[in-house]
């Protein structure tokens, strides 16, 4: 008995060991979390291209990636947990075969062409889509994506919105290929004699190819040749023969002017209100483009939760938010609560996410381009600690900023409004207008220390 | 001390049990799905109405049962959280008596006739409920529900979003009965006596009568006489002094034509487009008949995640999805992913849940007849995989056709566009066209594999 | 190996004690809830000011306290998930500091006066608010809140909805204090030099202070000088430079007549289709009187989900509901369920949720007021089960009575009609018609027992 009993709680440790090394993992993040202090160092926001992807697919001709959830890497992003991320990439000349999922996309070109083929029952439409062009997938249907170049990569971003379980989504592809099996082979014999009107054998020759030693289709990304590119690209519909309304057609970013620009910087975006297809998903889309050297100045948004996914360049970004409260009972006042720092070393292919409320810079090290899903837009303002316009600093009255800070109150005004840029400056200002004393620009910073 | 930690331990295991039980639960049924080849084989998408239904309360007269949660079935039906499905069966000449629920119901008839009484605290609103109406009941509104035929039994069945918690609701009763106590029981005596401006013995003996001998009712279900259905009748008011908007009124399913009808089926449907308190639940209603022999052609939803209730007769249903993915951080190609087949012999009472995106066919052995709750659909579409009309694999260009399939593209498009029925077909052809070699219809299926 | 497989399970045990922990924690308070018979008695609807609410921020001018989360309290609450409810107290002549939140607030003023300043990054918007009445706070809005008053202190109630986490907001403070560093602080040096155009020495002196020997503020509420509130107050604009629409302004919960009112109490009411501060929630805000020894009669909300927050005086309040039922497979019918009872003696500062469709009567002790937000709002009724007026009971026909309780129609109906007021009745009618025989009133209802 007493044996049993033992070996039963050795059962038990066993099965539990499964569950305890998940509350490890999770006390160690928070850990690394409060101490996230230091550039480059795991915060729950950054998402390295390297490490937080889940590969779906992959052979030689480009792979569709996952990015882990959001809402498993902080409680933090709990909102976020009916969102996922993915990444296509694919090679010139080649095909994603048809498929469809259980999921609405947001899909958005970053670099490369693409010919874009959506099947209804009704028809087909077909799009060329450029850098910058977004098209909203509706969960269920077909579609097949050519890169039509005889050079370039094509990259492209969801966002979905998963429809039967609010974190996975299903690829649904009609083929057989080595990666995985035709759907339509889980029904079985008879049902497809009768739906094809046909015998089993001919229907397996035709879709499944197995008996016939036809070989399969590597993956779900396969080469086309050039003759089948043109005879594709011959199949393209002219637009006037679109059976889906202009609403429903692909758009331009960068079709409008910037919403901002400047030397340093510039920010093209497209709200809910301005597109049905982003008023769906309530989402706004920007593009950012930011000089080498320049900074986008401390800024938050009001309840926007923001995707950036880094196209090109290099940054640093910087994330300010209050330190998690304990929320305690206790009546006695804590000590003062640091600031937590979320600092990170963006570079192509990262993913970095910017709660609602949360105060952040950007600073470019190189010429610097990302786009970005402004989840939950509506209503959202994007609001400015610094800087000459949409600085909400500068509208607090000076009796109250008297109160607030430790400065004078004409002291403390004079500082605010010192900053004659708006939204993107130079982040090493004393080098162009010939500096002032002390004053340290990024690259010195670590220097700066010794003095 | 040594003793104590054992005992601590075993206190440990104990607890631990329940838990631990929950998760072999998962793991095996984990294992079932990932099994389920064979028919009427456990599948998570199958409810049998054996043993999926929780009773709530059942008499002589009839039964109130509500389906086990789908979330708690399958990950893959966890957009169904909100959702409880409530079946409804009372004898001939009875009374289900005056209550209210956290909920919010779409009531459908599924055989028998109804007399519903919605009460307001403005006045009454009584309909005769034919088999095929349907009828919102918002939360927190009386009502109660006669079946006032001599002969048939009345079924009902009732999809149910709760109010207070998103799984469960609960149903308040204003009388006692042997099943339970009435809610006013609940309040104190003197709240009781300045409520009714009476004595608390005459409200005891008017209302709850404990202490007067007289037999209280056994159950919720009670039966009525003659003269009570009778008296009851009489009551029902004239449609024109019905004080809720026509809006509100019962609607029925088979009203209008058919949006699908051939000699091997039918199928009536009414979208949130079409009636209001559909769109306040953002759901399809829709009735289907398939003939004896006749075969539902393969076909997804693209978003609504379709709940099926089996009225009359049996079928067999084949339901199709991709095999969920570990989505590991893995760069190496896994081996050829095998499709997941969920297969089930349906019958009455039956439900079964097919979630948006899934390929589903179903063939009919009998003369079949369900009802159908399609949650989330706005926009939905039913894509066919095979047949003249609505087949979204016929709008797939031959090219890519050619590219995706083994078969040439004038093999694979020659294939596709074979079947001439749409919907609904023979799903056994050969015995009526004069058959081709080596076709096997569903009943020699298994005798095929001896050949 | 023996000795390590002991330690293990002794290192799991530790692990476990926490989890197991909470589920004592969880069992025990069922257990409470299924006892919950007598006055003042735990429940898990009743939030007791004394032992509910965690302090965030307390110093000797004021407090921010929130209410624990409904969702852990019950399964009955887990709709509520996405709200929480805060208090803010402040000492006269005194200032909230600026600061934003991660949380849409509607912000309700329960006693003194307060001057409310919203700042947008194009100008402010400055108030100035009595009792009883509400402005909605966008999320990312900063703010700041004065009580001039000279002897009152100021009470505020505010239900918050967070947007990045369903549970969790933080508030986003500018300056530091002993309380919290500034949020600017957790940019890096050089980040801010260019943010600002200016040397960092000068914007520590301005912002932060640290090393200049200035004493920063206590906490994040200070007291004011008669000279600062005067420029303060100064500085509000006349109501016609108002940038915000007026949809956008403080409605006041009193401007309306009230929608009942006697002498024995007064209901004000605002609901989402009267106000659009209110749409954008979902909720009605209500502000209840009820005199000394009222009773505000039996009756349910049908959709909303009510919290209450007393404001002044003491009641007693009575809640019923059906037992939870396990819902197991049985056939057999169980024996007779008795009516859970939820009772409490509220007092100034207590919470108290009233899940919809669950029945309520409230006895005030002494002269009561109370404030309340009905979440879920839309098409909600209040539905009373005695009283002359909106008496759901009443609208029962004769025929139906009879069946469903014991004592004869005529009785019954009788019964039911007997009271002739209508919302709010005397909780003691005998003292003042004169009485009859046997009547106890609630004061007497303890020596009644003894008769």
């Amino acid at each position: 008995m007493m044996g049993a009993r033992i070996q039963l709680l050795h059962l038990l440790g066993i099965l539990l060991l499964a569950s305890v090394s998940v509350s490890f993992g999770t006390s160690i993040r928070n850990h690394q979390e409060s101490e996230g202090n230091s550039y480059s160092e795991e915060n729950p926001f950054y998402f390295s291209s390297d490490s937080s992807f889940l590969t779906l697919y992959k052979n030689q001709y480009g792979h569709i990636r996952v990015l882990e959830r959001f809402d498993q890497r902080s409680k933090r992003l709990e909102n976020l947990e009916d969102y996922r991320l993915v990444e296509f990439k694919s090679k010139p000349q080649t095909l994603l075969l048809p498929h469809h999922a259980d999921a609405d996309f947001l899909l958005v070109v970053l670099s490369g062409r693409a010919i874009l083929t959506l099947v209804n029952p009704d028809g087909n439409d077909t799009f060329i889509l450029e850098p910058g062009y977004a098209q909203k997938i509706p969960a269920g249907t077909v579609f097949y994506l050519i890169n039509p170049d005889e050079n370039e990569n094509l990259r492209v971003i969801k966002l979905a919105k998963p429809v039967n379980n609010p974190h996975k989504f299903q690829n649904f592809f009609l083929s057989s290929t080595e990666a995985q099996q035709s759907y339509l082979q889980g029904f079985s014999r008879n049902i497809l004699e009768a739906s094809f009107d046909s015998e089993f054998k001919d229907i397996n020759k035709a879709l499944f190819g197995e008996e016939y030693g036809k070989s399969k289709q590597e993956g779900v990304i396969v080469e086309l040749s050039k003759e089948q590119i043109r005879q594709l690209c011959k199949h393209t519909k002219p637009s006037s023969s679109k059976t889906i309304s202009s609403e429903d057609e692909p758009f331009n970013l960068k079709s409008l002017k910037p919403i901002y620009s400047n030397k340093y910087g510039k920010l093209y975006e497209i709200t809910p209100k301005k597109n049905p297809q982003l008023r769906d998903f309530n989402i706004f889309l920007s593009n950012t483009d930011i000089s080498e050297g320049g900074l986008y100045l401390p800024h938050y948004y009001s309840t926007a939760i923001v995707v950036i996914v880094v196209n090109k360049g290099e940054a640093k970004v910087e994330l300010v938010g209050p330190r998690e409260q304990e929320q305690k009972q206790e009546e006695e006042q804590e000590e003062s609560r640091k600031v937590q720092k979320f600092r990170a070393d963006l570079s192509e292919d990262d993913v970095f996410v910017i709660p609602a409320a949360y105060p952040v810079a950007i600073n470019a090290t190189s010429k610097f381009n990302f786009f970005a899903f402004g989840i939950n837009a509506e209503n959202s303002e994007r609001n400015f600690l610094a800087g000459e316009k949409d600085n909400v600093m500068s509208e607090i009255p000076k009796q109250v900023l008297e109160v607030t800070f430790p400065g004078s109150g004409e002291n403390v005004e004079k500082l605010i409004k010192k900053q004659k840029e708006s939204f993107f400056v130079d982040a090493q200002p004393q080098q162009e207008k010939g500096g002032y004393k002390g004053r340290k620009g990024p690259l010195s910073s670590i220097l700066g220390t010794l003095h």
